[in-house]
């Protein structure tokens, strides 16, 4: 948090991590991006252009059948293409704005998946779409955070409840000890991001199957389609080329509309899930990547800093350390966790350490559980508390093992 | 983090105040779509059935004078609508799977905006789709949670460059004082949320004007209707009925592109970070809700919880001021923060007080500082360390003035 210190020499390099993820993300994503439109375009422009070759065909085939010249024809298609931003398809769909649909539109609104089957064309609509987006996306986002939030608990008490049974039963926990206590403790009971992971996965390979077992026949739509749509459905991306529930009747029409609405919202809500946690992963990478490249800085200029860091008065030896290794030793580590961890109470050979080493020591290490975090920083840009990650990262930062360990 | 422990009477209530406040939003959504619906399909079904009528009009009219029977003309339409899937418009457009149109589609596909009026056809184009939107929308994400924790981080460093410059003309600082450690236990230089708030909102609605001040007449929209591609496109919602930088050629074509690219990156960022802002606001009234419901179940069975509470052992009478002010005393509140703050030190007016207090009190605050906020509960939910808020909300919690205090 302080103003950027600008020192002469490789310093200035790792003076702002921060930025430097920010920035370093910004340009592999712009790369990756340009690959993406290479790679779309080598697939998908050949047939365009067939596409649009017998498009041609047919409207020069229709023009001499019926004796319709191109220009009426086009004014016609025109005509036409307003209708379809009204909503009206040469096959009748079912009424876009009766309750049930003007239902269907709001929620692809606050969820953003906005398919644009449907959409306002009056300027009092466009004026309120504007005000009770805003809200209603606001209170969305809010819904998946604390849907995440909820799914990250509910794999934690999973978790734990599965090792203190191993535990108990490979007899490696006292009988006298109190059973909260070790509950509270317990210093594994964090679920692997890479679990996680797995299991949102999987719940969203099952839920995207299921869905498109209900609509390959019922929208008559072939079953990579199906799966086609709900990956752009749950991603919240929205094409609107498909869209599910738009035909004027089907059979058991409530029940599908009914699981229609589940299998969106739980697919969003877990796809949502998945994309934050491997935003985690991806941060993992960049933050190993940036450490390859201030590391590689600081072994040049690592004399040169030993006595400009202000900070490393305390202990410089083990930060050094804890620099080249990239994480702070064992027991150091286990000790910082299981103070956060047992959230009312620190553990007894913790505070008896405590006492036993010096007062600027202890000092330090209470900064550092106020801060939520070991310091394992080899530059200079991690103290200024900001570190603590970001987003969806940030809740889960202190809870899932990965994350607390690695920053 | 335990498993919800079943007691008689009305402690089940707020036995998980987490579950509580998710069930919660989950209503009050739900009757937000509700009415939303009920409002739209007000405000939009006269101008459907004026659309439809119009329609059918200019068909029949069309079917008359060219003498083309309604059935072929149907079907002529059905082929056009294939068509339009390919990105063929009656008008010509720019091509669809040309590089650029090709890296435009990739950017609507990450961003989660989807506009839809460019799609993958063939079943290569759609498997690939998925792989590449699965890690290009989670990259996304990260990207824009850093954007925002940067915008915090710079609202944070100019709000405490300006508080301290006050401070210092106003005399209040000692000269002699270190200036760093001045900087960094200040206790005022968290941003509030409603500042960061407006001056998001602020921000959203000068990019919005300009660029709506561009679209206006190079695309020919109303202004209105620029104002409503601004909202639905930084939004990520993606209707696709108006769409951007489409036309086969535009003056100063590569100028426009670029400034179409940055308004659109730029207002994503912006709008996204003031959905989870006011994403907080959000979770703070559900929190002033809930707690309004349990404070009143607290009082009456406030005796019968005295003896129940295990986590009342040290302090019961501070817990329960605090609950009844929903907020930690002055002092103590700023004590806790100031130790979170500096980052290295805690000041040694805490030390020397930390000293004078009894263990059993510091092993609280301990305890308190490594969780990274006071226990300011009446109920019993608090206390299993999950309570750090979720999502984009988890890092500005402890960011934020108003988020770290009415925790």
């Amino acid at each position: 948090m302080m103003p950027a210190q600008r020192l002469p020499g490789c310093r200035s390099l790792h003076v702002n991590e921060d930025n430097g993820r920010f920035v370093l993300l910004a340009i592999l994503i712009l790369v990756y991006l340009l690959c993406g439109a290479a790679i779309f375009s080598a697939i998908e422009r050949p047939s365009e252009l067939r596409a649009r070759g017998r498009w041609n065909r047919t409207l020069h085939n229709f023009s001499e059948a019926f004796n319709v010249s191109l220009q009426e024809l086009s004014s016609f298609l025109r005509e036409y293409e307003t209708a379809v931003a009204a909503g009206i398809r040469a096959d009748s769909l079912r009424p876009r704005w009766d309750f049930t649909g003007a239902f269907y539109f709001v929620g692809t609104v606050v969820s953003t998946i906005g398919f644009g089957m449907t959409t306002p064309v009056t300027v009092a609509g466009k004026v309120f779409l504007i005000f009770y987006g805003l809200l209603g996306c606001a209170a969305t986002i809010l819904f998946f955070n604390l849907f995440l939030e909820r799914i990250i608990t509910l794999l934690a008490v999973v978790m734990k409840a599965f090792r203190l049974r191993r535990l108990r039963t490979s007899g490696l926990l006292p009988p006298g000890i109190c059973q909260d206590f070790a509950a509270s403790s317990l210093p594994g009971w964090k679920p692997s991001v890479y679990h996680v992971m797995l299991i949102l996965g999987l719940s969203a390979i099952v839920i995207s199957c299921c869905a498109s077992a209900m609509y390959t026949p019922v929208e008559g739509w072939a079953y990579l389609d199906s799966l086609y749509f709900c990956f752009v459905t749950f991603s919240t991306i929205g094409f609107g080329d498909l869209v599910s529930s738009q035909s004027e009747a089907y059979d058991y029409q409530g029940l599908y509309r009914l699981a229609n609405f589940l299998f969106i919202l739980t697919g969003v809500c877990c796809i949502y899930s998945l994309f934050n946690v491997i935003s985690i992963v991806i941060k993992q990478v960049l933050n190993w990547m940036l450490g390859k490249m201030s590391c590689l800085c600081c072994q040049r200029c690592n004399k040169a800093n030993a006595f400009l860091g202000r900070r490393n008065a305390i202990r410089p030896g083990s930060r050094l350390r804890q620099g080249r290794f990239g994480r702070p030793p064992d027991a150091e580590g286990s000790d910082t966790e299981g103070r956060r961890l047992s959230g009312e109470m620190i553990s007894m050979r913790d505070l008896t350490g405590s006492n036993k080493i010096s007062l600027a020591i202890m000092q330090k290490q209470l900064s550092e559980s106020a801060n939520g975090y070991p310091r394992t920083v080899c530059g200079s840009s991690r103290h200024n508390g900001f570190s603590g990650g970001v987003g969806a990262l940030g809740i889960m930062n202190n809870r899932l093992a990965e994350t607390s360990d690695s920053r």
